[in-house]
Parts: C-alpha cells; structure tokens; sequence
C-alpha cells in the first residue's frame, strides 16, 4: 500500500496529539506511569438497544505490529516537531501494557468500558486512535448486521457491499463483523479466504449484454457452472429473464444445480411474486428467488409485509456504510494514573455536556443474569477488585435516577472483560470465526425481546455499584471544589 | 494485514461474480475479446452540484500491483467453484488493457463517464468492484470536503477524523481525498507520511487529567513544546481551561509560540465569544479559537451566523464519513463489445428503473468553456472519435429534454477522459498532491456560482452529441423489438 515506503509501519496511523503527548510524558518522566485508559459508548447506534462488540481480530494485529520504522522515525524527525532524543527513543518502543477487552460477538451497552487498556502512559496514549478506529467500525456493522437478521428469520442473507464501502479495508473488516452478527456468506472474495467466510456470487448483467440476450448468455454460464443463479433484470425480467433462465434450467435439466433467480431492479415487491408464479408453474418450486437493491432492515421489514415472495437476500450499501449512521462515537479516557508517589489516583473528565462525563477508576462488568431463567437482568459496572458473584443478593441501581432500583437473589454475574495482552504478552487463544458467531447468537438469545426491538427498545439497565458511584460522585466534588476555589 | 498468508495478494478484492463470469469468458473463449466498460454516477451525493473526483492514485497503484498468488489461487480451487484449468490460467494473469479516466482534482458530473476501461474482456470484469470500491468512496469524501470548504472561506480546515473513521484505509485515503477537496491539514500521522499532507495536533484531556489540573498541564506541554495550542474543557472552560491557558502564555512569554486555544465540548457558538473576549483582553489578539465537535458544512454556516468567533475548524466524523450520505453509487457498465466477426457491438442495460439505463458506445466526455468569460457552459458526450472542438459552433441539447438547448460558438472543449494505462503500461506521470489541489481548486473557480451552492444548485448540463443521442435511440429500440418478438 505504501509507494515510498517500503518499510511502512502501522505505528503512525495515530492522531498527531498522541505523539505531542507522549513527547511530554517523556520529557517530563511519565512516559512509564502507570495508567489505566477505558474504551466505551456513549449511545447506541441505530436507537438500537444493544451493540454487538467487534474488532479485537484486528486490534490484537495492531498490537503485535506496533512498531516505529526507519522511515517513520526520519518523517516524524523532518516534521521539525519532534525532539530528537524523544524519537531515538520511540526507535525502541515496545507495547509492554495489559488489555482487557470484551469477546468478539458479545454484547455491549452504553457507559460501560468495553476495552481497557492498564499500560505505561507512553503506550497507552499512543494507541487510542487506532484502537477507536477499528473497534468503532467494526462494532457498528456487526450491530447493524445483527438488525437485519432480526427481520429476516432464517432466510439466509448475503453481504454485497464492497463496491460501496468506503475503502478496501471497510470492505474486508465490515463483512467479517457482517457475519459475527449473523449474515451467511458474503460477495468479497479475499473475505472469503482471509476468514473463512463463504463466498456467494454468479453474474452480473455484463455477461447477458456480452451475448446481447438472455438466453444464450444463461446458457453459456450453466455450460460452465454447475450450481446457477440467473440475474433475470437485463432486458426484462418478466418478458425475458425468468421465462428464458426457466427454458435454461428446462434444457440443461440435471447437468445443473439451477438454485434460482436474481433480481436487482424494479419493484421486487411485485416482480418476486410474479417470478415465483413463473417458477412454479415450470416446476421449479425448490428454486429460489434472490433479491438485492439498496435493503436494510426497514426495506426487508416492509417487503415481508406486502409478502413479497424472497427467499434470498443481499444486503450491500446499506449495511457496509451503516448508512442510516454510519459512525458509533466511542471514547478512550483516562480513569485511572499513578501519580508521582506510586499511587493510583482516580481521574474524570467533566464537561459541560452531562453525557461526556466519564466514571473515574479502573473497573469491570459483569452481566448478571437471573439463574431461574438465564434471561439478562443488566450490567452491573464495579471498581476492578470487588466481587459481587460472591454476594448473596446484589443491589442494583439506575445511576442517574437511582429511585429505580431492585434486589437479585438467584442471580449469576460474568465478567465482560477478559485478559487479552498481560504486560505485552499475548493471553488470549483467538476464537474461529463461527465459535464468535454462535457465541453472539447464544447471548443474544439470553437478552429479552424487549431489549431487542428494532424500534424504541427498551433501555438495557447498565448500573454502577455503590462502591464505583460514591467514588465517581467524591471526584467529580473534588474537581468542583478545585474549579470553585480559581481565582485569576 | 494478513495473518495467515504471507504471499496475500488485492487480486482476491472483488466480488465473487466477477471471478463466476471470468470463467466462463476463458471457457466460452471470449476472455481475450476487446470489451469498454465505463464508469459513471447516476446521482451526486449531498444534492450537490457537482463531484470532485478522487482515487485515481490507488487505483494505479491497484492495476500495478494486481496478480494471483499462490495462496489465491489454492483458496480458489479449495472453495471447489472453479476449474482447474481456469485457475492455472490466472496464475500467469496480467492486466494488458487500457484506462482513460479523470484526473483527480477534476469535477464530474451525472451519467457520464469519469473512467473508462478498454481490455480483453476478463481483466475488464475482474478490476470493476475494486475500481469502485476506490472511486465511489474517494470521491465521495472529496465532494463533502469541497462542501464544507464553501462555507468556511479562508479559514483553516483541519481533517480530524481518523478515530470515526471506517476502518484505517478510510481514515488514510479519505484524508488525502479531504486535502484534495480543500482540507489544509489532518491529525493521522501516516497520511501526513505516505502523501506529505501537512500534519495537526495538540492535546487531549488525558494530559491535562494526569496533571489534574490545566495549569501544570499546560505548563508541561509548554515546556516540551515550541508550538501550544492548549485545549480548554477538560474542567471548565470558562473558569479554569481559558485563565490557565492565558496565565502560562503569559508565564512562558516568547519561550513559546502560543497560537490559541481548542475547545471541543459545551455550546460552542456562545464559549466561543467569551474565549475571544478573554484572550483579547489578556493582549492576545493574534491567538486563534480552535473549534471541533460534530461540525459540518450546515454548522460552521450556523455557528458564522452566530457570530462565533472560531478561527480554526476541526472536522473529524461528518467528514470522514460522509455521514449525511456514506455511500456514493457509482456503477461500471459495458458499453461495447467485439463479437466473433472482431466487429465492436455498443450494448446497453435496460431497466425497468429509467435512470438505470446506460448510454451504450466508447464515449468521450468534453467540457465546455466560453471562451469569452472563461466559465463553463456544461459537458458535451460524444462518441470516441468525434471531435467536437473542430466545429465551428457546438449545438447542445438535454437528452431528456431535448427542446432545451443552446448553440455555441465561441468555445473550447477540453475532454475529460486522460490516457492513464495503454496496452497495460502506466503513461501517465502522476502529479504531486498540492498541484491535484490547485488544480481542482482552478478549475472549481470556473464554474458558475449557481452550481455550486450547497443547496438546491442548478443542475449542470450534460448533454448527448446528436451521434451519441441516436445511437443510444436506436440500440434501445433493438433491444426493445428483441424483447417483444420472445414467445414462450
């Protein structure tokens, strides 16, 4: 990918404020503090009512590539805005920090860390752009797949979204967190051998136009494949398409695998009936009829409610790009630092915008859930240390209105981060990618339908322990009473 | 990026389709046949006048670089879809054709071709999904940043949206497509890198949070920097970010060069105002406000009718993602092909969809100046061969309107459409990024005002040539009489 470089490293793809900081903590002694930085949503995409995680595949590459080139060093040493001593140093630099992080396929919710990165100052600062960039784009087409599976039931549902997703990796990155939240196989074929997805596809309306008609184009593509899906909408699907695949299928009898047709134009309400009309009358009633053309959950819901006749469906634009938002906003702050003693010191960040508070100490969730039925109670967010799975009954409380609360007897409580990265050393065994996909469906399976509609879903309750709530209300007072007692 | 393949090649980055009909080409042995395939868009994105063309650099770098590896070709043949022979023959495949495109920087506009491809028909259909996967998103972020650039006149423009960005190749080439678009600068350290685009950063509140106060924060960074922008709403950015901002410029003196302050958070339009009025009165007139937050084209254009007082604008999400519109929709279609005489046939796609029929014929895209004003007058479609800039006046029409139409006599026809490869060779000399950015800029100053408001623009001609015109007509009329003499 790179022209002039060679030896190009994934080390720079940061904001230039991570180098400008890290060149401070440097110059200062901090560069080996410890510190404790916390990734997390601030809303779900969609109105959604949960997120699905994705992004540590590619986060675990980062972090084992990381590493400043000879070429990065002389760009960043010919910028003029760097010290030359700093640099020397950044020559050296090793990721030497913990992550933990939640699993791919698992669910996440709002205001509740779902990466944590517990690693020397210089190293934590430098990846949080990275780390943002992945899990963000990642997480969003996993959770927007995971809303178009909801609508279709079993029907199986194919990802043909490269063409328009923004740039190859988007391609490739999006259709793997495509299938984590529950497409069956995808149009990318380098998708398809990275990961291990299978690979969907026959032809497009090139190959009919090559042969100027329907009929010998169709011909000539089962004279060559045996399994075959006829795009029907050159010339005219009904006119031409369908009846000239159906003579095809006719003439080429058990020489092929005729799967069925492929419309991508027109008002596929209609014409899905009509083609399903057409091949029943020829006999074809296994065949299907695959549709595509700008879907998403609200084009298939509506499509299902005409009970237009698909069996199929492919899924591009609108999924790839996550076009109804195509960006999730999450956050990498500081929550927890030793400071010049030795101590950990707990850290906030106040703003004038309520929501971009954030929840000061290094902390963990855990998923409770009601052992009578295995259905998801909530989050229950706690400082590292406690252990609230061994409580006999677990008080829980909305932290914002913390009149709505409840009392768990019964319960069990997992814990969402999981070591990934221990002092540099990779931890954690990498699941297949199909163990993350049945993974993610289990779980979903456990959350209640209510948390799940597509429209206005109720919000999952993510509550703080006492513990974690006196300590965030203490220091957002300490950081009151500091601002209160300025005096310029 | 690869974990398992060491050898990984882009050959693989298309869709599956395109590999189904490329077998079936070598079978039916048509793969060396002459085919033109042309790129174009059907809708400009945003409802903008026009496009600001981009990608047209990796698209390079993706024709030199494109070969099957062996471990391409072995996934290939493991997924158990092609024939042997087949996949022996694109092991020694190599792209021999030719591709005209737009340079970048060029505006383009709807349904005509900005790039086109004239190749033995299966190197033609295998490069079309990475081509557009290329070029609809490059010049999709190109046009947002030209949007935005409209409103913020002299001001500096920041691209700080690598983090929201979907996936890294995105934030890479989508802030190269920013720079060309009229970004002056970016955050992501690797694009500063790879294209020499000027870099940009100061701060995040972690640093002022390790300090835990913004005096010994800024201290600090003064003291390890030359250049200090100091962001401002870690706390409180009224009673503690500005006061402790002004005190350690004051501190630091000519030690320092203190550019300003960025606030990020709060209500920025009325923030901005009392920032001006402090800084002013602590006698730094020179010090600029530096804004970022969700801004795009439609909120810098309130936060100026506001009055806000924001010198410096950051852009990141709505950016780099195109947010209103993620997806620009550009198609590849053949537009001719040689038959088994080595006569080239022109071919259409007809649709139910009106907009989706194509316009059939290697065709060549002129741009129309007046020669007494410099502006231009619109686009001129011809046939390959025409040459419209012999003719003494030049009648345009609108082909879906055809009773409007003007005649011009005083004017010069550029055409649009560059050699770039011939005969599989590279013969064009890629320009430096900054002469891409002058040149889009000059060429955007050409074109009349009314087509370049951000909203509801004139829609800019394109317009047919009388032999492009009735070709089209009568190829439409064929496929018609072909369709309606089918009898089954």
């Amino acid at each position: 990918m790179s022209y002039r470089f060679p030896d190009d490293s994934i080390a720079l793809h940061t904001d230039a404020y991570e180098l400008s900081m890290m060149q401070t903590y440097w110059q200062k002694g901090m560069a080996q503090r410890r510190s404790v930085f916390e990734l997390y949503f601030r809303n779900m995409p969609f109105g959604n009512g949960y997120a699905v995680f994705a992004g540590l595949q590619r986060v675990v590459s980062y972090i084992q590539q990381l590493k400043f080139s000879d070429s990065d060093i002389d760009y960043l040493k010919q910028t003029g805005q760097f010290d030359a001593d700093f640099l020397e140093y950044l020559r050296d630099f090793k990721f030497t920090g913990s992550i933990n992080s939640t699993v791919e396929g698992d669910l996440v919710f709002n205001n509740e860390p779902i990466l944590q990165v517990d690693a020397p100052l210089i190293g934590a600062q430098l990846v949080e752009t990275a780390l943002l960039n992945i899990i963000n784009y990642q997480t969003l087409i996993a959770t927007k797949a995971a809303r178009i599976k909801s609508v279709v039931g079993d029907d199986p549902l194919l990802e043909f979204g490269t063409r328009r997703a923004q740039e190859m990796d988007a391609a490739i990155w999006g259709t793997r967190a495509a299938y984590i939240g529950g497409f069956d196989a995808t149009s990318n074929v380098r998708a398809g051998k990275l990961f291990g997805i299978p690979i969907s596809g026959t032809h497009a309306h090139a190959l009919v136009q090559t042969y100027m008609n329907d009929y010998d184009a169709f011909k000539a593509y089962a004279e060559t494949h045996k399994d075959c899906v006829f795009l029907v909408d050159t010339f005219d699907t009904l006119k031409s398409g369908v009846p000239n695949a159906i003579r095809v299928a006719k003439e080429m009898g058990d020489k092929i695998n005729f799967q069925g047709v492929r419309i991508d134009s027109g008002d596929i309400a209609y014409i899905s009936k009509r083609v399903r009309e057409m091949l029943d009358e020829a006999g074809f009633k296994d065949a299907k009829v695959y549709a595509s053309n700008d879907l998403d959950e609200k084009t298939i819901m509506n499509l299902k409610m005409q009970k237009a006749k698909i069996d199929v469906w492919g899924v591009g634009t609108k999924l790839i790009t996550a076009f109804d938002q195509p960006a999730l906003g999450a956050v990498y702050k500081l929550v927890s630092f030793e400071d010049e003693h030795g101590q950990m010191i707990d850290s906030i960040k106040i703003s004038s915008n309520v929501t971009k508070v954030s929840t000061p100490g290094k902390k963990q969730v855990w998923r409770i859930t009601d052992q009578s039925d295995g259905k998801t109670e909530g989050d229950y967010v706690t400082l590292w240390d406690e252990k609230p799975q061994d409580k006999e009954s677990l008080y829980m409380f909305n932290p914002d209105y913390t009149y709505i609360n409840k009392t768990l007897h019964n319960f069990a409580a997992r814990p969402i981060l999981q070591p990934i990265f221990t002092n540099g050393k990779l931890v954690y065994d990498l699941p297949e990618l199909d163990e993350i996909k049945l993974f993610s469906k289990r779980h979903l399976d456990m959350l209640w339908d209510e948390y799940k509609r597509d429209l206005n879903p109720q919000v999952y309750p993510v509550d703080l322990s006492q513990e974690c709530f006196d300590n965030k209300m203490k220091i957002i007072k300490q950081v009151r009473d500091y601002v209160n007692q300025l005096k310029f």
